[in-house]
This record gives C-alpha cells, structure tokens and sequence, in this order.
C-alpha cells in the first residue's frame, strides 16, 4: 500500500471524505452565488492563465489552493450555469447529475459491452428506453449515450451512410436547411464527404425548410448522377428555434428510399411537453433523432443521444468483432452499447440521465419545459411592445430572436445590433448571443436553464429596452 | 423559484449538502470494501436486470432508494475498480477525478471554444501540454481530450485523411499489424474506408509488426493503384503488450510520406517511466499518439487523448465555422478546442487529468507505473517456475500472456486453457481475461490499476499455480 495521506493516489477513506466534502462545499458556494454572479465576466483573465501555463509537477500539492485556483477559473468566461445565461444553447448543469457523475467515477464500471456490468448497462438502456418512448419509437429501437449532439449526429449519418450507399460513397448527398448547425457539416465531413455532398436547402419566410425546394434538389442530384441519401431535419434550430415540417418531411424522404435525421439536440426533449408534440408531429416515423439532454434536460455538458428508430441500423454501422473480446457473452436482452457506437471505452452517462430523472420524476421536467416556453412567449410579448424593435419571427420554442429597427438610414444596421448586443451583455445580468439570418445580424434570448425564472426573463425585457431607449433616442 | 427539498430540479443548500454527504459516504464505503470484493459476481443479476426495466416515472423519488439500487447494480458483473480485475485494460479510477468531474458538472462551464472559460480552457490545455512533453513533442503540437482511445484513433485517422488522401479516398489504405487493437478498424470503417483497405501486417516471433512485410505490402498495394497514407504502430498491444518497432517504422513511413500514428492507448503513458522511454524510441517523431489517461493513468473511464505533432494537421481536418458562432474571438493563444476535435459541447474533461497531477505528482504515477512494471516481471517469473506452464513472450509492459501445455495428445489445448481460465476466475479473487494469438488461446494477466500491489499478485501466482495443478496432476 502507499502511504496514507491525500497526496496518496489511493487516499485513506478519512481523507476521501474530506476531499468530497471541500469539493461539495466548494460546489454547493459556487451555485448559490450564481443568481448574483455576473453572466459574463471575461475580462483579466490573462494573468490567471498565465499562472496555468506551467510545466507538470513532479511534486503534489493540497487540494484547497487547488479548488482556489478552481474558483478563479470558474469565475472567469460566460457564467453558462447561471440563470442570466441565454447565449447559444444554455446547459443548466443539474445538482444531481454531478452527484451521478461523481457516483459513476468512483464505482467505475465499464458499460461498453453488458457482461461487466449487466445492471448498471440496463439502468443506461432504460433511461435510453425512456427516451425512446418520449418519441413512440417502437421496441427495436435503440440508442447511444454520447458526449454531445456533434457526436450524435455524426453516428446517425454514418449509420444512413453504411445502410443506404455503396462502399465509394463519394456521390452521396445529404440535405439539410440554411438554417441548420455547422455540427451537421462537420459529422458529414468526418463522416468522409465533401463538403459540397451536404446541399443546404432554402427555407420559408418562417426559417422552415422548405420541401419544394428539397423535392426539387434530390431530383436536379439525381439526374446529376448524385445519390441522395439522407435528410437531415430540425427539431427546433439553435438559430431562431425554427421546427422543420418533420412529418411531410418524412414522408418526401422515404418516398425517395432516404433516411431521415432530426436533429433535436436543442429543441428534442420539448416533446415531452404537450406543445412540443404537436410542433413535432410525425417525428415518430424518422429514421433517428439526436437530443442533447445537457440542453433542454438541463444535464451538465457531456450528455447528448442518438435515437434509431430501427436499432438494427445502429448497430450494423457500428459492429466490428476482436480475438481479445472472446470471452464476452454475446448480446442477449441488454445490449452491448460499444456494438452501436463509435466508443468502446468512454464514462458510464447512463447514470447521469437515470439518477435525475427517478429523483425528480419527469412531470419536473415538462414542468420546467412548460414554464421556459412560457417565458420565451412572455419576453417575445415584452419586446414586441418597445419602440424599435424588430421580431421577424414568432418563437416556436424557446428562442426569442430580434433586432432594432433602423429608421436612420446613415446608420448601419448590423454595427447598430452589434453595439445594442454589446450594451444588453454590458449590464452584466443576462448574457445573450446572436446570429446571422438572411445577412442580418440577429440577437437571441434562448431561454432553456431550469434556474432561469419570470423574473430574471422581466429583467432582461426591461435591459434591452433600456438599451434600446438608448441606441434610438 | 420551485419550492424546497431534495426533489426539486434546484435543491436548496442543504439538500445539496445532503445529496453530496450521502453519495461520498457510498464511494468512500465502495472504495474501502473493493478489497474484499469478488473480483467478478456475474450470477444472478436477473432479477435485478428486470426490476431495472420500468417505465419513466412520472413523480420523483428519494436519493437513498436509488443510491441501494445503484450500490446492488454495481456489485454485479466485474469488479473493473478493484485490486483483483486483471482482464482486457483495467482503469482503476482514481477518486480525486470522481472529485474532478463531481466539480466539472457542478460549475457547467463549456469548454469547447476558449472564450467561454479562458482559465478552464487553459486548465485543459495545459493538461494536454503534460503529455505532450513527455514525448518530447514540439511546441505547435496540439491535442484533445477524447471519450477513450476508440474516438483518438477515429481522429487521427480521420488527421491522416484530410491531410494525404484526395477527396476521393476509396483507394486509401491504412496498416496495422495483427495484433492491433479492433478500434483502428472500426475507425477507418466509420472514417470512410472499406473494411479491406485495412492492412493487416504480419508480426515477428515477438509479435511487433514486421517492417520488411510492412514495406513490401506498401510496395504491392502501390503497384495495384493503391494509396498507402498511414501505418498505426502498438506502445504496447492489448493482447501482450508487445511494442512495435516505433522508430523504424516512422523512418520506413516517413519515406513513403505517410503518417505515422501511435495507439498507446494501453501503453503510451509508460513513457514516463524511464523503462517505458526506452521501448517507445523514436515516438517523438510520430505524427499523432493515442493515450487513454484512463487506462495507465488510473483515471475512470472516459479519458482518452489525442496527441498530433503538428497541431496544425488536426485543426484543418476538423475546423468548420458557424455563424450562430459569430460573437467568440478567433482562437488566439488558448486553443479553441472544437476546432481540434469532432465534438463541440461535451463534458470538461480537462480538470480530471490536471486536478490528479497537481495533487498527487507526477513522480506519483512515475512511481506506480514502475511499481506495475516490477509486479507484471513478478508474475511473469513466478509463473515460468511453475510445471507445464507455456510463457511464449516476456513481458514488454503489464501483460502476463501464459497457456497450459499439454502433454496429453487426446486433450483439446483450447478447451484445456478455458477451463484453466474459468477456474483461477472462480477464485473470485483475481479476474483474467483471454485472447486468440495465431489460433491459440492465450491467458493474459493485465497489471495496471493503482490498487493492485504486490500481494495481490503473488495471491494470483498461488491461484493460477493451484488451477494448472488441477488440470495436469
């Protein structure tokens, strides 16, 4: 044994309980101060980063500077687990999935192939199950745990790709909207296509992609000896929160032979909400769905899924044999995950969605949903009474995108938004990002932490019409 | 607000205080008991299994039912976590990164583009910098920190793709020798490639790849119109820990302007210890390098890395622009990490590899490695002292690979060697695994968790010297 004390790599279970505790305090202090924290603060972080480029030491050191230094860290950049956080997509970062996390580390079990672990494989099958029946997909369905909504929609186009095209694939096409994410690109790319195989279809006035359009690309492609193959779906983009027409989609597609993908990764899980369901109809009958539960089910970063509609797809993408496995059951009623993934060793996620999920029951959860959607209509109503302002689209789900209107023609419009973003960030109580829509510059609230509430939503109404008071006077 | 109590999405302090408090007493309590643990208890999980398969709750539960059901799910299947597991890898799982990632989640911060969180960021990087100077790796190397060593060799095939091959790759063609590790083929088959277009070298006696094979196959594979862009070398093979000629390689590689990777997943991070320095000659030439700080680095599983020697090679293969990602600063000294990896949000891997170097040193592991190297040449010599025992390899790293002979004709050797594997695992008190080397099964014991001391290994040697007395008497 090495000697006791928490330098030890095996600490003696006093010093265990320590660590855990410094770190639970340290975790506990950091969330209750983020109602208060700025939502942005990346100002002067140089000298601190300055301080981390030093080389390994050969020597340990105590935790506490260590959790010091942490807190430092931590405070620096976008406060992306705070309530004033609606950039991008917020992630949340709910108190039980760290607990889980820390759970799943210290027991640490593998879960790539079910015999080493045959209960806590069926725990991550079973949340995996659960979202599955989030979408009526039927019972062979299956689905992966991945680190994030990229990886996911990269295993959903090599899964279409190993299904529908011959080995030199290099003619295959995917379609997708001008609206969708560049994750979707860069899976197509990883995925070994050129960049121009990915064929971004025009959308309608209300950023939905249009089919028209769709029809009309697959049948120029295959008269261009192309291979169309696969159509790739929003449910929800990060852009506005735009849902594509999901079930006609579907329907053009599979009339085609293609494989359709719908990426969820921002606006999937709202199908457990009355409204979302409805937003989503026919996305029953899609070949897959990416959903990203470190969004809208408020995990922590590192939680994305793929759901296959006919998991035999899945798995036959992914399915590749070794001597040194010999000794391992084949997959019998729980599954052997790194047979439908591209990992083979990679961190137990199950219990991350499990453990939330039996803790707090899912009615919390579409509670929450529910109360975000709510929220993103309540600062849609808000903005749309100032003076100014311009909302190009209704929010669908829970992005609320607009812009000041110039009426002064000497002004450039996009320089006039950047600073109108700039004077919103500046107040330092709610942090938003923005896009480019048709060549405009477009800033977005996307409302999705479960600690964002009506009233942090009301304050950020009346920042941005002070902003906008000020740009426009 | 949502109301008080551990139920809802959002605990009050105390809950949390609770939630931390219970789940570091069951870690402490798992770790303490691993000991005495059975080193596999795969009987009689059924039960469980079936009580695992339920329907989504709607309403929550408390902590301390699912934390008895976790502890229940976690006593089946392999004790991957204990002193006794020595089948395929072992990852050990140190608590200071349960800890690490426990204060991940909890802080939420994203990493994937530096801005976000310069000093996390940073943290990152720098963790990446510590492995890429113990190979003596340049300055403009750059790395990642991946799920495990399947999605790092996925990204450097997909590296060598981008960088050497036209867009039309079909006729690309990696070589791997035949002992490498099943990731690299699924690798390539998910990168794009037709499963033949992995060429499988042959090995010397000592089972490192054969350089004159390597170089004729390259000559043939050229001659049919073919386009040899990568050899991947073994630091160290999962079936015996066999390394490959490394430097040799890169030299014969490099004339053919091919790249050169290095899966060290297993192997790679014995390059700290001096021993390990000398096997791996000429590493530092290689073009990327895989290491699973989870595996040699005793971290829970989910921790592998990318090294790439020209930093440059494994941005342009992967960097792909957005315009929802307008706002950010182009990278500038702290590396936008989505621009280096497939993913784009996933978890904050970084502070799981630089918490455990800070605290414990890097002489800490320098000196458990070492120990595990002095513990595999143990067994390894304890064995060969033992009647009708076949060692056929000396241990280059941690793998012990032993048979049974038989004298006895009428006696399959195979199903002798699997009864002698099922019996020391019956002992419950060492956990081995086998393999298949030219046709034979092979027993191999894998030294690595930083809970497997000396005693623990000569109880191994007493139990496989009891089984092979059972079998030949």
């Amino acid at each position: 044994m090495e000697p006791p004390g928490h330098h030890a790599l095996e600490p003696t279970a006093d010093a265990m309980r320590e660590m855990a505790s410094a770190a639970a305090e340290f975790a506990v202090r950091f969330i209750e101060a983020l109602p208060d924290a700025p939502a942005s603060d990346v100002e002067g972080f140089e000298a601190l980063v300055d301080r981390l480029r030093e080389p390994s030491p050969e020597a340990g050191s105590d935790l506490a500077p260590l959790l010091d230094l942490l807190g430092q860290g931590a405070a620096k950049g976008f406060t992306t687990a705070g309530p004033g956080y609606r950039a991008y997509v917020p992630g949340g970062g709910l108190f039980a999935a760290a607990v889980a996390d820390f759970l799943a580390n210290a027991i640490n079990k593998f879960v790539g192939v079910w015999q080493t672990a045959p209960a806590l494989v069926q725990m991550e099958a079973t949340a995996i199950r659960w979202l599955c029946d989030q979408f009526d997909y039927p019972p062979e369905a299956r689905g992966i745990l991945t680190s994030g909504g990229s990886m996911a929609n990269f295993t959903a186009i090599v899964s279409a790709r190993r299904a529908l095209l011959p080995e030199d694939f290099v003619q295959g096409t995917l379609y997708v909207s001008d609206q969708a994410h560049l994750s979707v690109l860069k899976a197509a790319v990883l995925a070994g296509f050129p960049q121009r195989n990915v064929r971004w279809v025009a959308t309608t006035p209300e950023l939905r992609m249009d089919l028209d359009a769709l029809a009309r690309m697959i049948r120029d492609d295959r008269e261009m000896g192309l291979l169309p193959f696969c159509v790739v779906v929003s449910a929800g983009t990060t852009n506005t929160g735009a849902v594509d027409p999901i079930g006609d989609a579907v329907a053009l597609a599979h009339g085609e032979g293609m494989w359709v993908h719908v990426d969820g990764a921002y606006g999937g899980f709202f199908q457990i909400t009355e409204r979302g369901r409805r937003l989503f109809e026919g996305i029953s009958e899609a070949d897959s769905i990416t959903l990203d539960p470190h969004k809208a089910m408020f995990l922590p970063y590192g939680t994305g899924s793929l759901l296959v509609r006919d998991g035999s797809k899945l798995r036959a993408a992914h399915m590749v044999g070794g001597d040194y496995l010999q000794d391992l059951a084949p997959e019998d009623e729980i599954p052997n995950f790194t047979d439908y993934s591209p990992e083979l060793s990679r961190d137990f996620r199950g219990l991350r969605v499990w453990l939330p999920i039996k803790l707090h029951g899912l009615r919390a959860f579409r509670d929450a949903l529910d109360e975000k959607l709510d929220l993103a209509r309540l600062l849609d109503e808000r903005l749309r009474t100032l003076p100014g302002l311009d909302l190009p689209w209704q929010p669908e789900l829970t992005v609320v995108p607009f812009r000041l209107a110039t009426a002064n023609g000497n002004v450039d419009p996009d320089e006039l938004n950047r600073e109108f973003l700039h004077r919103i960030n500046a107040s330092k109580r709610v942090f938003l990002s923005s896009t480019s829509i048709g060549g405009r510059f477009i800033l977005r609230a996307c409302i999705v932490s479960h600690r964002t509430h009506r009233d942090r939503v009301e304050e950020a109404a009346g920042i941005v019409a002070r902003a906008a008071r000020e740009l426009t006077d």
